[in-house]
């Protein structure tokens, strides 16, 4: 590589992740505004990653982040964090982390009932289902997917943010009724989300690590994790698979869990 | 690992197993409250595994525990037991043990028939099926789930129970008209455990094992168990694929089930 | 394993199958009322380990047993038999033996019409076949399966048997409207067989060997047979793959059909 | 295996195929009365098998066969047979052979159209076609099915025929509107052949080799043929999957097909 | 394989294909009225093996060929031939070729709208789609495919055809509503070529190189073509899986394209 | 080769690509007018390499091209090419470059709306969704396609384009409401893109890399790219797999992305 077109690539303006060995590994970090899709099983590191990524993010680099959540629950979020020392609590206070709560709790209340109340059940019981997704049944997913945004743009103008995590993506998935609307939908919230100078990740539940998913063909990054049985050993591994605006490296990298957080291990880290 | 990190995380509250190598190689125990999912085929000690962990709770722990089996008839369950030496009966006389019947004698009267009689085959001959799933056309599944989420924290609240056994969750999820409600029921389920501060054994019956299931990505913990031939040779393997709030042993563990139970074999147990 | 524990579970009452080898590998024979699936392909030997099961029983360990088909006519099941000295037909006259016909002149007349004549044929060329399983469009599956289990237990009464054979349990699969029924009504059978005290093999056919079915999990034992190519050479195997209250033989098990039935071979057959 | 037994078996009736190699496979020939399923790819080598069959039995063992085509025209079938040497137009004139033309030119007469005109495509086109499978719209496969079936027995009767081949039973399968009728109509046409005292081989196209078929687990017999790259080298194999009433051969075959029909190839191709 | 039958097979006739190595490799040639399926995925060289078949043809033994398009332009057709110096146009002057045009242009005409113009598609719209298949709502498919085959048996009577290409049967195969059209169909068309003593390749489109069509089951020859990864390597194969009428070379043979047309390598191409 | 031939090959016209090392794998690049799919997994280089195709097209050989994206928008396009150097909006000035914006921001208006306001949501939402594809519901795909397409041809009949990308067609297969109309609709556009003179690559979205798409089977030209772990290491692959017209390079290509653009490396780079 020449170094002339480095320089010029060193320009733009990057968001470091604060993880050790990862900013290496893109050159400097994540271009800003990119939305990337961090993939992997269960217990491949997804929350851990992103999670280090919003507190870092405030800690070190003084940006502010949300953690919009389609699953876990604010208070389980907030304690499984205090294991590894980051104390998201604190910074709620000061202004610098945000947590957009479409947990269960308000699921339930958002997604079905309008109204806010238990009777929804109740209702679908008088009323029978028609169809296997129940939000065609009720006119559109539209309406809910709408105020999903709207909760989200709100957090982020609100505390001024440049960090987004909105975890699992696999939630929202289910909404659409077709293939056609999931990659229409993703399109929008993606536009939506860089016209914010947000830099996002969109962790996804993978069932299997052969195939891609629509999310990741029209993201600007795709960050895939594994940890799985590789010759009899258990063994970690993170595969930077597209980073859009900047070069990075591409070997498949070792990862490792400590009580500080995610590590990413090599001789080499940077790109080359 | 540093010594400083590893000492705040042994200061969270764990369930320790009682089973052999296990706890060393969670560090000590699951974290309390941990909704962890056992997966496995046929034979591979899902239901032995979760009864020594009510077991042992009992009587080495102190902590009293309760089997939900929607299969299992109460007798098979107390029988298979004892041949591991495990007295079921008569830590259920002291108050230590409770056994929630959603076997096929309690199925057939509690999710086909709200009036508990055998007349509901009778009816489905007279109505005809109209659907694939029965569930379906008799209005919504809500009252059936919802009546199983009473009767279970029923007898948590009775007893005081800090250990919960669901063996296996695939009958629940045969009730669930999609993906959809698949996932939000269970995430309505493992918030309601997880604020009952029980610890959460869900056993699931695995068909294949390199997909993963929307229950072990939304759940806290997964312990993924194997019994199959392995360069021509049967051989017992358990992996700790996930465990929120605790460094754990993320080797493949050898499994040996004897005559007191199940042990994890191998010269470091412990995490590293 | 202790020598204290292995007493314990030798004084369960077992059924032994007198098939060379594999009481051994079952530490002196399955539980009582054990209900094990025994699958395998075209040719691996599931009938015949199921005829020796019976036969042996009435002759060596004077148990009277039934076998219940749901496909091979009688005169086959007894022909086949005799090529390996087992006469069915004289054991049958002694009362020790049962044959259950479900084979298709019954099933023709039992399971479509229950007038018992041809013209159920007629009678659907007249109506038209309006749904794929023509079980739906006459109401429910429920009289068949309930006649089928009548049927069962009538011969287990008046015979006083201790072992039923059923093959192969996929003609009653194709019964079932869903997989909701099919686990509900295979675990409502087993329960009854259970309580007869019969120790049961549930034949099945397995179009591939990696899938485990539902009446893998929820029965108590299952036995996996094999002939197929293994390093360009056909072999036999058996894999005892789960059988509760009892160690048994986690190898994998070599297997000969000899003229006097079938042989496991290996220098240890016994459980470790 | 000891003597005496191997003697009571050699007792029993035999069909004898005529094949090089393929009778002391199978002890010295199929039980009289088997159905056995001959399955493979294209090219495998199943209507060459087929054919040799019925040409040896006629010419060798003095035993009238009948070939029921559900594909293959007459023409091309006598003049592909030629190329070995096998003339079945002179065995035809003896009555020593019939051919069941259900070919297209039947076939578009028989199945679709009773009045054996070509309009019926007309009235489909005027109809429109409102299922996938067009049997279901004209009622029912049963008078498609019964008529086959009595075609085939008339043949049989008229020629007091004792072998029967049927190619491919693909065709039949696609008529039966489901897999229960698939069991069902399969299991009777099997009892009325072998009442016939017929041995019968039932020609199966194999889309791939690793699933069994309904068909292959309700026969008697089952032989599969492939032809394929194994290591880079395109080889023939015959294997006996099963075959009741007899010891056979548990090799994998090595199989040629020379001029004059088919050789099967070892130096011990007896049973062991 | 013995001289007396080898002389035999040589009486029948033959229709060489011109290509080198191919009619070494066929003992000959192909039969005559062979209908041979040539599958392989894209850029496998089905096309270029069926011009060269046509040129050679014409330009070597003598014999009218006509290319039945369902995909390319004809325009395109006469360019990409003329790159290996085969001048279609001049061979179509003097009648030894003939085109059968049934690209998109005429497909669009004759396939969907009878009247020839473009007002088919807003009919659709005024309409609506009610099935997937509009041919479906259009009320048979049998319009089209009796359309399709008047023109190309025309053009064979007209020109005295001997040599057909059909490129690709997969246009057709969208064609038929079910898997029982497809059958029946294919049968009959197969018969009417053979019936015109045409030697016929059907060039079809394959995803996968595992898995059978009912075509190649059907047809009297089968070649198969890949182009692809072989341990890092990219290499073309050819493999003859299937041909009636003739001994053949049983071997995976090499395959080179060159800009004289295709060449197959080997030291020994004739059959053993 | 002989060399009269290679000569002959040489007079057609060709598009160079200006990627080092792909115009000599192509003999001198694509034929004028090819339709050429490139396919690949995220991150493999598709957009890259048609990005660098359009820029060297304008820069080196004088030939304006066009973007047509069905995704990506307009600003991240441009952004992203700058990085290496790429400035399109200069090109866009002296009509060397055409963006065709059929991104979200214009697919909401364009696809959905023809009244190109935001209240087609909500008549979603009133109207409900009747099919899992809301084309179908709104009568035609016809009217969405034909303004797709004339579109793409405005733009290139004022710009007097000859190079045309079009990323990805997934976006144009979702409005397709079955298989025939995808090949038949596929098939239009080729032809009219073909007589444009242009040269077109059309961008993939490959979710496996084992099955072809029909799009790559009626394409003149298929590249495929990837970027996955071979042997533990990511490495970047380019495969020509088809390239009518020219003789090509037939091995697999090793390809990286540096900051000047993509490169070919190897030994020998031009065909043999």
């Amino acid at each position: 590589m020449e170094s002339s077109t480095v320089q010029s690539t060193r320009k733009i303006k990057r968001t470091q992740t604060g993880i050790v060995g990862l900013d290496e590994a893109l050159n400097g970090g994540m271009p800003e505004s990119t939305i990337c899709v961090v993939s992997g099983g269960p217990g491949s590191g997804k929350t851990m990653l992103s999670c280090e990524f919003l507190y870092k993010g405030a800690v070190q680099f003084n940006e502010t982040g949300i953690y919009v959540s389609l699953g876990e629950r604010r208070d389980d979020f907030f304690q499984n964090a205090l294991n590894f020392g980051w104390d998201f609590a604190a910074l709620e206070k000061k202004g610098q982390f945000g947590f957009v709560d479409l947990s269960y709790e308000s699921l339930v209340n958002f997604w079905i009932s309008p109204q806010g109340n238990d009777y929804t059940y109740e209702s679908e019981v008088n009323e029978g289902i028609q169809q296997t997704n129940p939000l065609n049944s009720e006119g559109s997913y539209y309406t809910i997917y709408q105020n999903f945004i709207n909760q989200v743009m709100d957090m982020i103008k609100t505390l001024d943010a440049k960090r987004v995590v909105i975890d699992p993506i696999n939630s929202l998935t289910l909404i659409f009724p077709s293939d056609f609307h999931r990659r229409r939908e993703f399109l929008r919230i993606f536009n939506i989300l860089r016209e914010s100078k947000c830099t996002t990740l969109l962790l996804s539940e993978l069932a299997e690590d052969k195939r891609f998913t629509v999310e990741e063909f029209i993201a600007s990054g795709v960050i895939r994790l594994s940890y799985k049985n590789s010759r009899d050993i258990m063994s970690r591994r993170l595969v930077i698979q597209k980073m859009r605006g900047t070069p990075f490296n591409e070997k498949i990298l070792s990862m490792r869990i400590t009580t500080n957080g995610i590590e990413l291990i090599g001789e080499t880290l940077g790109f080359e």
